[in-house]
């Protein structure tokens, strides 16, 4: 490439514009210019926002200001260096996990069943009541954790909490994670469970959700099985989805040192996405789904906070599919960080909230 | 009150949690008591968000990164301090955005006339071409500027904007403002208004639209038209509203300094809400809507982005809507600060989608 500012000494590519416009900003020099109309624009550059307090809100419930009162988790950078030091932390958190899923199935009545589904391990989660409008509708029930934690029952408390606040059958699907087996793994197993699915209920009745990881595998799964020519679900509810494995959105930097389950791209996450994706490009849509074409997708409902680090992987999916004619919905959260929503006590007005809006969602665009 | 904790030296009332209980939050303390329950609850504090830069995203076009490139502006906090030095900023600036005003209009082929109704004073905006399906719907627009800034064809740009990008004929309010005409002046014109509106078109072929201080009016409207006993709308798109004029809401704690163009509650918008308030309670609703009842209220769409100091002053909103049952809807645009999405250049995609929407809304929603 030929230019005729010499005063520039360095550049790096940071992607391409909203229109697919190959774009390259300046950024230590602080200029910036666009390819094709040669126009030098003013400095590109970053700013600081000086430190200050958050104070906890007084526009959120007790049960949330608790939560937020005890601030940023402080081993969101305290990433494993090799495998078995993955496998060590994961069983470690999985084992009082699952000490909480099974004792929340039991406050909320909902009955657990371990099985199998073309060899990939499921969770049947059934409430005391199946809502009768809800016979015929199956729930898959994708768990978060960025492809390492919460191996089996760990994974549930989503799953049973929609259950129970909604009157659904749900299957939970305890998809094999890395670092044991990386990308496509999940979302093999996803599919599979699907493609089960598929064989007793029709895609019109199936609702597919979960948060963070979940949430992204929810948005990779209708990818996917629009490639592979399957029918696609009548609705999905991605909360909060990892639509973007790289550190790359607004509020992966806007809402540094806010979100306080997740803190910082440049911890777990990080770790997480190389685990996972094993090599693999990070930016293909399987892996990122916001790289994805959004075209011809069901009704979505995407959940976030204000307070959320992935406020911006959930309002680029959001914004994508609104231009792409997606009958797509969205929900911020007062005060909510990463997942938060259904972490509460089961009672917490935001928690109550977010699943009747699930509930009502799934009425809505589920056949019955 | 009586209490046993020795060590509490001094409270302050917080306000009222979501399910409407009274609260106290000890933050000197760092003890919080919720009466009723009595229960101590761990430390309702604050915590610090480090100092951090900010890069311009590589996620928004390349209109929207030279308009974050600017940086935080720099005269946010220069308030006058009375009554002659608000008239003088106010003056100065209306100058200048009336000339570029009347540029677009001349570039987007929107005709400008002057009129009067019930006494106050209107700008009928008309599009080049009004689209076949809205010749017989109207839309109403109300003026951003914090109740004190862009009098007359100083507050035209967005309306004109929507008039040539959605095909409708527009009328936009020129209500009276602070410092001469305090709270409820500006309300009453646009009442005023809305009542001669309705003399000509059925309320389900009306539309509200409006940002910022426009968007509150907007939501305000809705509230005094049920008042007054008079047919609601058919539909209202608040943009960023001013719904809360004290500094209540977590954005303006969490999104200070971020926010481009209103940087911090405590400059011109603290001055501004009490300059407009003028002693009356700003949580009264028609002052600050989020406090208002929203049910029964038409289809509503609100637009907020990921760097917006008013993200809970719009989400709140949405929040509460929903819970009420409204159909509202709600879009966040990534690296979008206050009101940006329609200062932009005409042809910025941010700005092409937020009107694209709002057209679809308003399509949608009202009668034709």
């Amino acid at each position: 490439m030929k230019t005729s500012f010499p005063i520039i000494m360095s550049y790096e590519v940071v992607g391409k514009d909203s229109q697919g416009g190959f774009m390259q900003v300046f950024r230590k020099t602080g200029l910036s210019l666009i390819l094709g109309t040669m126009m030098v624009l003013p400095a590109a550059q970053a700013y600081e926002v000086a430190a200050h307090e958050v104070p906890v809100p007084d526009t959120v419930s007790p049960a949330l200001q608790q939560d937020i009162a005890k601030g940023p988790s402080l081993n969101w950078n305290q990433v494993p260096s090799d495998a078995e030091g993955w496998r060590k932390a994961v069983s470690q958190s999985a084992q009082k996990v699952a000490v909480k899923a099974e004792a929340l199935a039991e406050q909320l009545k909902v009955s657990i069943k371990e099985s199998r589904m073309a060899g990939v391990r499921v969770f049947i989660l059934t409430p005391s009541v199946v809502r009768p409008e809800n016979k015929g509708r199956i729930l898959l029930h994708i768990h978060g954790g960025g492809y390492v934690f919460l191996p089996g029952k760990a994974g549930l408390q989503e799953g049973l909490l929609m259950a129970a606040k909604g009157g659904y059958q749900v299957v939970s699907i305890d998809y094999r994670m890395a670092p044991d087996h990386p990308y496509p793994a999940a979302m093999d197993d996803a599919m599979a469970v699907y493609r089960e699915v598929l064989k007793k209920y029709p895609a019109d009745r199936i609702g597919v959700f979960g948060t963070s990881t979940g949430g992204g595998m929810t948005l990779a799964l209708v990818l996917r099985a629009r490639m592979e020519g399957l029918p696609l679900p009548g609705a999905i509810a991605p909360g909060t989805p990892w639509s973007d494995l790289t550190k790359t959105g607004d509020s992966y930097f806007t809402h540094e040192g806010l979100d306080t389950l997740l803190v910082s791209y440049d911890g777990f996450l990080k770790g997480a996405a190389e685990i996972y994706a094993n090599g693999h490009d990070m930016k293909d849509p399987l892996l990122s789904p916001v790289y994805g074409d959004f075209s011809g997708f069901p009704a979505t409902l995407l959940t976030t906070g204000t307070r959320d680090l992935f406020l911006s992987n959930t309002i680029r999916v959001h914004q994508k599919m609104r231009a792409a004619g997606v009958d797509a919905d969205l929900i911020v959260m007062e005060g909510v960080s990463h997942a938060i929503y259904y972490l509460l006590p089961p009672d917490a007005p935001e928690l109550c909230y977010h699943f009747s809006q699930l509930d009502k969602f799934f009425s809505k665009h589920l056949k019955q």
